[in-house]
């Protein structure tokens, strides 16, 4: 896709200019007009001569010049028409503002003009959306009536009436915008397109995305890793729950998700910096774009009031920062400046009544501190503060360290001054002290993120002697015979075609070959009883363990019995018979779960008869990386028992980690697979490996 | 304590009033004249003769009438001199705001300031603070400039400087205080003693406080359960983690408290509303100041924006609100009124161009649901948008309904003028709309809350049998002898004394007498040496299970010579032979941490070889409730287990929470016990009780 008809046209013809005044036709020409956009532009209105000294025509086709960009504000019914009149025109770009889409139920209209521009290589945006501006270039291509700063900050939005509020809040706040999209439906351009334009656009140095879902989990990763290697962050306010489509399932895995599941580990996997809260997004865009990264998470906090200056503390190491502990020398000449009730420690504080002169000198020292990363500077608006003098020392201070510091000016009216100072000067400004904690707790993060995307590619290519026909079959035979659910026989027969370590077993179809084969496979095994029929075994008398070759005969024709008893019109195949699992191992569960916009979502926890009690669990989008495996596994608290926590027996996470890699293969290998439990797995100590005890595939019809 | 000098003084002495513009001590003069005090005010200073228009004294002896209030703001080398003259003087409150006591290390004159108030049943406030302010009686005896509105709320903040800050916010928000207190260094009064007033004081209908610390958590419990039985809020917000006393303490207990422990579930049994920042404490102000208590937890939301709105249902359901279900004929009516694109369900979305009247009718409807508790009213400011024709209709409406109300109009300078609106008619109005859900969602948990006074007082009453005495006796025997930790044995015997369930022991001091002692006693029991030098046993040898009649005497000669090779050192005063546990308990931990400010909090917790993996624990201050023993059980993921969780069977939960009671009366009786761990705690299937196995405690010396 090519965006420079987008973001840089040099001429746009606006379908549907009106005349009336305050309507979204006439709003989008003045601010293209007023707000100083330089090309050419085309009102296009049959009914009108000229529009804010603009000759209007009647239709696109009589413009004579090249057309760009076509913004449309027509009446639904009329979109397609003009959609494809300006496709032949020969437009690059169309910004469709127009409402009644897919938000209506008009599904067919949406796909329609969604075809209509992705078979001619028009950039689509919207429909049902505010527009886009392109403050470089005074662009204002919106019905939102501020043209905002030019900055180096790219915002989406899904929600037009939100991009009203962005707009408000940056501008009070002194940031500037490289460009400005409301995504509306996203018929054909979604997020994850303008990403991968950002990661190239030399303007743009932080994402910002409000959704309300993201499309193409697999895009989105590979353009996340893009923009990592350029150290462009992405900033998301996600809302809306997502359905996990297997809410009411039968699988352990799925009654161990939640409906955010899936974009906790999507954000994670692909290091987006999550914004909790409307009010968290903004805290986060002024600290990111006014700061450089930190080098280390080490805090000074200097404030002239004790109380905001604990809470900011407090924040901090909430937020993964630490409390710097300040070079010899920088105590030795705070203590040499301040009064003796100040506190010349982390936070400093220099009193209610500290000058302008008390402040900067103490502002100053922390900042030249060599074991300070970063500094928040809180002031409270007491009698004898100077507010604005407060703020321009730490405007000046700011220029002179290569350190990110964020200004706290709690209050409102009596402080308002010195913010404005503050955000005029681009340093970030957030009202309240402990969210400037958490903010710089979370660029700290951010300056935290390795780049995964190599990793990611190795680990595509590292299974061998894997047989995803033999799998293929399988998963035809058993949807052929009009079943959703593999018995115990065939799965193990899957996980065994993708190398799954498995206890062994065999189907046997007479208690005569049931007492040859426990001679065989020597000692004790598990009996069960194979039929698609029958999926809770139990609950049939369908389970016998422990049968030994003395007792093979007897225990079999029992059990065909129960089941002729329990379930007498079931198609019985056989009857398996599964070695013992070892003793000594850990119960895991492995599983996955289907979110119904990314896809397989692979889950790992603790099992056995705590599993459902303790919910220790954690997820990872499918394909995963070894990195992501490591971060799933870590965040198990039960990853301490696994790591020696009971007696100091360590176990096998080689081969978990090997597993939870296998299975996402074996996932991305079968999109149709709907449920998946490992349960349990047994991980054994360290070099022992691991063990499938009993597994349950169901697929989509 | 008599507060009415304080806050309703008829006449003020200023001691230190200054004739330096600037100064505290002519702040303070200006503040009280300027701002409209109406009784007698006497500035003392020897140098000077009227300040603002009043006559100026050398002495407080040399005022003539009566004094009711002295506020003092003299060098700290002075307080104590003035301070009693001004005793001497007949003054009912003081208040000073000089510093330089506690907080610079002067610790004994502030105690010989406190001692000089309390012994004269003097209030005293600070020293260390800002002042107090009745904006009743237009009384600002403090050096923050504003005078805040008169209102319902008292306000105290710990820290001076937060008071500038919060003056200006309450400004902005038109929330109005009944009086205002800096608390300072809190020598005499604390919150808890003002608590008690507020509990009495007519004019105050919500407390809030800011605090580092609270003392007396029996006092403080007691004036929460009078300030519940007036339905008055109170509302805290705490900085600063307090120290768990014996962080390295070897105890299990110990180890899987945090620092914020004691705090969290002292508000849990108070039902204090916590606020987790500043922010949320303003948040918190003006949504509890500016509305009734809510009926039930159903909300609607009515937005001109999509995304907003989405974030407020997002937010108001993890706050622990429901989205209401409109009636029916709210449903057809807003149908009826609304454009076909707008969204007539929950949350209702009046789309961008709704005009005043689409807005206002919408909200009119929805307030007037029956199944409707409480509204939010989201806005952004987009370009069709009447701001402040909105903020009218919310504020009109808002005295249609008796139910509580936020608005949410997320911009800045966009929004000014109509937030100016709603908070001028003091209608709760909330920047971001994620934080209006979650402070109506705290608005809700308070009305929820129960008054718990009743049952805490019947608790303390009801153990019978119990031995007090006896343990003292052990206690002092042990103190005496130089100890600290009591040896298992001697453990047994307190536990006894309290009536806790132990298993069958004996001491026994050859390997005679323990043949014929485990005869008598049947079947196998453990052996443990008994020493008091010896505390991790098994380390030395000092355990054997399972033993019997036979084995006896041969198990106590190798236990000996063990002892004898690996503590040579140790007393021997015999050896312990206990019942073996029975089968089929839930292995429980219950034990104390000691909090340096709140005391012994009781903990109770999910036993056996998982404790420190998942740290399944849950506190209590002690005394504890059964309501508060019922909140610690209920917490506990463990909790299902004991109901039956694993294979349906059901745990003697009434036996767990008869032995915490039992625990918590066995703390409030012995203070002197520093580290408190039953472990494990057997809890047997219900009506089969609960079993000590081990314990320990741990003495101050």
């Amino acid at each position: 896709m090519n965006f420079q008809g987008l973001f840089y046209p040099k001429s746009i013809a606006i379908i549907g200019a009106s005349t009336r005044v305050g309507s979204v036709g006439n709003d989008i020409v003045k601010n293209l007009v007023e707000q100083g956009f330089k090309g050419f532009l085309y009102p296009v209105n049959p009914k009108a001569t000229v529009l804010y000294g603009k000759q209007c025509f009647s239709r696109i086709e009589d413009i004579s010049g090249v057309v760009d960009l076509a913004v449309i504000a027509v009446p639904e019914t009329s979109v397609l028409g003009v959609a494809r009149e300006a496709v032949k025109k020969g437009v690059q770009a169309m910004v469709v503002i127009s409402s009644g889409f897919k938000e209506s139920g008009n599904s067919n209209a949406e796909q329609e003009l969604r075809d209509v521009c992705a078979q001619n290589d028009v950039v689509l945006i919207g429909p049902n959306c505010l527009g886009v501006i392109n403050a470089e270039i005074f662009m204002n291509a919106s019905f939102a009536p501020l043209l905002p700063k030019f900055g180096d900050v790219a915002f989406l939005s899904q929600s037009g009436a939100l991009c009203a509020s962005a707009l408000d809040f940056a501008q009070s706040a002194g940031i500037g915008f490289s460009k400005f999209v409301s995504t509306g439906n996203k018929a054909l351009i979604s997020e994850v397109e303008l990403l991968e334009y950002f990661a190239q656009d030399e303007s743009t140095r932080i994402v910002v995305i409000y959704t309300e879902g993201f499309r193409d989990p697999d895009r989105l990763r590979s353009a996340m890793s893009t923009l990592h290697k350029k150290s462009k962050p992405v900033i998301v306010l996600k809302s809306g729950s997502t359905e996990i489509g297997i809410k009411a399932s039968s699988s352990h895995t799925g009654s161990l998700a939640g409906s955010d599941t899936a974009y906790t580990a999507l954000f994670e996997q692909t290091g987006m910096i999550r914004a909790n809260s409307f009010a968290e997004l903004f805290d986060l865009i002024q600290v990111f774009s006014c700061n450089i990264l930190p080098s280390g998470n080490r805090l000074a906090i200097v404030t002239n009031a004790g109380g905001p200056g604990v809470l900011t503390a407090d924040s901090a190491v909430n937020s993964g920062l630490e409390l710097a502990n300040f070079d010899q020398k920088t105590t030795s000449y705070l203590k040499s400046i301040l009064p003796a009730s100040a506190s010349s420690k982390n936070p400093v504080d220099v009193l209610g009544d500290a000058s302008v002169e008390r402040y900067e000198k103490t502002l100053d020292a922390v900042s030249a501190d060599p074991n300070v990363d970063m500094v928040i500077a809180v002031l409270t608006p007491q009698t004898m503060t100077d507010v604005s003098g407060i703020a321009r020392s730490i405007v000046y201070l700011r220029g002179q360290y290569q350190k990110p510091i964020v200004a706290s000016f709690v209050g409102e009216e009596l402080v308002r001054d010195g913010t404005r100072i503050l955000t005029d000067a681009h340093v970030a400004s957030i009202r309240f002290c402990e969210s400037a904690s958490s903010a710089l707790g979370k660029l700290f993060q951010y300056a935290c993120i390795s780049d995964v995307s190599e990793v990611q590619e190795k680990t595509a290519m590292m299974f061998s002697n894997i047989s995803p026909g033999l799998v293929r079959a399988i998963f035809d035979e058993t949807k052929k015979n009009g079943y959703v659910s593999l018995p115990e026989a065939k799965a193990l027969d899957v996980f065994r075609a993708y190398k799954f370590p498995t206890l062994k077993s065999v189907v046997v179809h007479s208690s005569e070959e049931a007492e040859v084969r426990i001679a065989e496979m020597g000692g004790r095994v598990a009996m069960k009883i194979f039929s698609r029929d029958i999926l809770h075994k139990s609950d049939v008398g369908g389970v016998a363990l422990g049968v030994t070759e003395v007792t093979a005969r007897k225990e079999y024709e029992t059990m065909m019995q129960r089941i002729q008893d329990n379930a007498p019109h079931a198609y019985v195949e056989g009857v398996l018979l599964a070695e013992m699992a070892p003793e000594g191992g850990v119960e895991m569960i492995v599983g996955s779960v289907r979110d119904a916009q990314l896809g397989h979502v692979l889950a790992v926890g603790f099992g056995g008869i705590y599993v459902e009690i303790f919910k220790d669990i954690s997820f990872g989008i499918i394909p995963v990386s070894e990195i992501d495996v490591q971060r799933m596994i870590d965040k198990l608290k039960s990853s301490k028992i696994l790591n020696g926590a009971r007696g100091g027996v360590q176990f096998d996470v080689n081969a978990l980690s090997e597993t939870l890699l296998r299975t996402s293969k074996f996932l991305f290998d079968f999109p149709e697979i709907k449920e998946f439990d490992i349960n349990p797995l047994l991980v054994f100590p360290k070099g022992k490996g691991v063990c499938i005890v009993d597994g349950r595939i169901t697929l989509d019809i």
